[in-house]
């Protein structure tokens, strides 16, 4: 076997549903006039999937344990901090990022028109190529009812 | 560390609605007899799923932009040939696919009979393995009420 | 290219609904006083998504061709022996695991006071570092309903 370089593989799945008195924030982005998301913090499903996703490769625990839901100023946070803050768990343990791939799942926003921009904004967070895609559920299950939003995150790190 | 090679990780998830009055096509496919899926294209959930985890995994968007499903000219067209664009896609960048796992969800069709049949025709499409398999939702959700099936994939890439 | 080891990516996907008559088996744990899940087996949706996900990295089938749903000799039994099985069919073609991260989600149990127990006894049983998460759907869908769980699994392969 070719001498292996130590990496790993993490997945991270997370759902928030809809609440139209709050501002949308997904993947780091503003959404004016979209429907947000409910939840503690800024309920971004795209950060808090990468989060676990990075976590998970790591086998450093998941994004409960890295902010108590329970906190009172997690309420409303930016979760670009709560990506901040597992990257620095990673980096603690010797690991960094090599990618991540996230999939938005989900009738709203319509993120075509602002994926490059989110992609942008992520990559440079995570310090790592981070590609996101986005798509329906034909109608079917919750998202295709239009009760919330589904993000799926495969990451892969290297030390 | 060991110099690491240019590999990344890809996910995609794709849903389609069963249609019973259309013909069903999965993992590229005809399968007789079995209620076929809705959408554009010909609705082979297994091949959009690999799309998105390829295009995913380098970075270069989701089918959706690969196909605009607006265009009347890709009503009904093969998916087979989205896998083939996404790939040319891939190729253009330097990037060749390493190998794809994707799991089918749901009741309909029984896959175990013809997986093999399966895994060959899209791991020669592929140029690379794609191990398929099959689950079911113990009767949970819109998969387990079959109402339409689910794709999950995860494409590793190299260059 | 750097000279690519040959490494695997693999997925899977598990659910079962809760059944309140059974015991819970859960990433090879007994949870007491916690809602068990149905299915033939003892209904371990984490050692089950980890069997699909190292045989789909492989491209050696899936759960169910490991073992048969009607033998009467599964019934109720330990799916930590499926993961043995599955390793051990991985072995016999040259392939380790390199990690496995998995999701669970649904309300119950709650899973971080039992976390580094279950990574624990789960990466004895794989031989390689198992990460285990877990998280919740804002009542959306069968799992935010208390239906089921899910588990999701992703495994990095290599010989």
């Amino acid at each position: 076997m070719t001498n292996l370089p130590d990496i790993r593989v993490g997945s991270g799945f997370d759902v928030h549903a809809y609440d139209d008195d709050a501002p949308l924030y997904l993947a780091g982005l503003l959404w004016p006039g979209e429907p947000g998301l409910s939840g503690h913090s800024d309920g971004d499903a795209v950060c808090h999937a990468i989060v676990d996703a990075l976590l998970g490769a790591a086998g450093l625990g998941d994004i409960g344990g890295l902010v108590g839901v329970d906190e009172p100023d997690t309420e409303g946070a930016a979760s670009t901090g709560f990506v901040r803050l597992a990257l620095a768990k990673l980096a603690a343990e010797g690991f960094r990022p090599v990618n991540v791939s996230v999939q938005v799942i989900g009738n709203r926003p319509k993120f075509s028109p602002r994926r490059d921009e989110a992609q942008r904004v992520m990559s440079e967070l995570v310090g790592a190529p981070v590609s996101l895609s986005a798509t329906t559920t034909d109608r079917l299950g919750f998202t295709g009812r239009g009760e919330g939003i589904a993000a799926i995150a495969t990451a892969l790190i290297a030390r």
